[in-house]
């Protein structure tokens, strides 16, 4: 009988993973133009180029297409990989493919770099901002480049789901910075998004994120290589950028998983912090590692407009949230996590009721976990079928 | 019969405050000084000066005195005023007097500024640390001061305890830091302290805070100004300074505060911070002012110094908060606050669980609030009759 049992679960067990299995699809970067763009502040914005990915295969009607905004330090590389060497996968590989939540087999899903995006050295990443040269100087913007807005993110993917003869999307999908865009698609195209499931975010940066926010651009600034950030050719502000992605990277998590993953371990058995100010902590080494190596892709200019960006974020035109929720037409299915310490889970919350009342479908399923705000792209796969069913709804 | 219920409650009302009324006292600042003091890690200090501040009356048994250590930006001016015309007394007045929790009837209250204070050009703070002038070399010792330890402040607290005739202290009782200091006297001198009363902070700094702290500490090394701790005499590295005291500012607050007192408000009401760099949130403008207050009272070094001494901190001389709560003979009553970002109350009711099990006596009562950390200073007077119970048991 206990090996029947166990042999029963086996086959659950493959039966479910299977189609996931099929599925590390090699995926390409593609490439939007837009000869011209005006952004919300009414600048021409000349030439701008973004990188998009697809899953899946967009079907006659053009009525199964699935689009995911990224979130702040990320890309359009949402899933697959770009070559079987890969180390790893997209960031939503998990819930986006064959059989998963987002099943490739039935949508076709687009993913879009932003405007600004932060890593402009990852040759995988393709944007348009400060360290774009500016075709009317050969040089880069630099801070010369017009402020941009979440707004401004999504009207660049509305002319690209243009472009592709959609009129409808499905749904709109985004994590954090990508919730905020999930929001605005909502309430500035009510007609063409039929579902959108903001993840780890709200409908506004609410007082305490937008001073956080500067706590995370601060260190830049304090980087006298930054020079008002006219430093491209020159020695870059790599002290001050790395400084800030700590901050991110450290914010976007949780006690639980820094207690779990380092504790109080000394980064060198043998070299006690209460000794010297080189020794540390592991959890200061992790962070500085983990940091140095974002800092490597990233631009500090990219990393100030996308902190201007979010600042700026209340939903609709009116900067007044609530009114904002009022033009979606969406069903919404929010997604907050339990610790995130960025997004409180309040929020959603908070949005939820709003939409109810205003007599909206709404749904709520919180991700619990003990890795903070990234519980929202890490461990999303536990609210998976919830996803699922909201999708095929 | 509506106005006697009024009238009877107005009574109630007066009964109540009267005493707290009565308590305006003028408080001086009083210096204890050792010739020579040996830190933990086998170091010597010359002549350290620390200042302390008394309030009521020591009895003759000298067995009434209850010891305040301080939070990391705090002092030992923790009740009454200097002068009549101070702008507010010391941090928790509001639970330090004749007839409040902390009752200066009974107790005699001694508040004790530590080693390498943070507001070094506060005229009302006396420390030794970084910035004072080493006898040896007349010049201030900069990065060159010894490495200094949680303990090591309770032991110069020890050593002016010792002064006074004192053996045993009625209880010790901190917040924040502070409350690092009062596990460690519970574990380090368990017969020289009754009670014990950890306000806002845990038996040990866990990974995360770890982390934390470096990020609070990180601007000041970015600033060039900072030259590696020497710049006595020269620019001082103000704008790290300030930067660093923004990040502690806000991780002691939360949403709901920021919420409330700012908002999504502009700096100015004709300048849109979509429309430019220069425009901001009054949430930035805020924290700006706030840090910068700060910092002119500050020293950059000792806020490293502090930043390490709380780094290191785990109870005992084992490095093992759970080892080290075995030392404790005190009665404790531990006070987390219930939105506090810093020490997250489940480190203290971690603690009390462990307590219990190792069968000492131990109560928590949680602070409400939505000031996050520092409810521990602002709201605990909502607990105070839980705190003036737990003294007088």
């Amino acid at each position: 009988m206990r090996i029947h049992r166990l042999a029963a679960l086996a086959v659950v067990t493959l039966a479910f993973a299977a189609p996931a299995l099929a599925l590390d699809a090699i995926v390409e970067k593609k490439v939007f133009t837009l000869p011209s763009f005006t952004t919300m502040n009414g600048e021409t914005i000349k030439y701008v180029r973004v990188g998009y990915e697809t899953y899946g295969t967009l079907n006659a009607a053009k009525d199964n297409a699935i689009l995911i905004p990224h979130f702040f330090s990320g890309s359009s590389h949402a899933a697959g990989k770009y070559a079987a060497s890969d180390a790893a996968p997209g960031y939503w590989d998990a819930i986006i493919g064959p059989g998963k939540p987002i099943d490739t087999n039935k949508y076709f899903v687009l993913s879009s770099d932003t405007l600004v995006n932060l890593s402009t050295k990852d040759p995988n990443v393709i944007t348009t901002g400060p360290a774009t040269i500016n075709p009317d100087t050969g040089k880069p913007y630099g801070m010369s480049f017009p402020i941009v807005t979440i707004r401004d993110f999504v009207n660049v993917q509305k002319a690209l789901v243009d472009s592709m003869g959609i009129t409808k999307l499905h749904a709109v999908i985004g994590a954090s910075m990508g919730a905020l865009q999930t929001f605005e698609w909502g309430a500035a195209y009510p007609d063409a998004v039929a579902r959108i499931v903001p993840v780890i975010g709200g409908p506004e940066l609410d007082a305490f994120a937008v001073g956080w926010l500067d706590l995370w651009a601060e260190p830049i600034r304090l980087d006298a290589n930054w020079n008002k950030g006219d430093y491209y050719g020159k020695a870059e502000p790599i002290a001050g950028l790395t400084a800030a992605l700590k901050v991110v990277t450290w914010h976007a998590r949780y006690w639980q998983w820094a207690e779990t993953a380092l504790g109080r371990k000394w980064a060198s058995p043998d070299k006690d912090p209460a000794k010297s100010w080189d020794n540390k902590y592991a959890a200061q080494t992790w962070l500085e590692t983990a940091a140095a190596g974002r800092a490597k892709v990233s631009d500090a200019n990219h990393f100030l407009y996308l902190v201007k960006a979010n600042q700026l974020y209340s939903l609709g035109s009116k900067g007044n949230w609530e009114e904002g929720l009022k033009a979606i037409k969406a069903k919404v299915l929010l997604m907050p996590a339990k610790t995130d310490l960025i997004f409180f889970p309040d929020f959603s919350k908070r949005a939820a009721a709003k939409l109810k009342e205003l007599g909206k479908t709404v749904d709520l399923v919180e991700i619990e976990g003990t890795l903070g705000h990234l519980d929202g792209l890490v461990a999303i796969p536990k609210v998976g079928d919830r996803l699922a069913t909201f999708l095929s709804d």
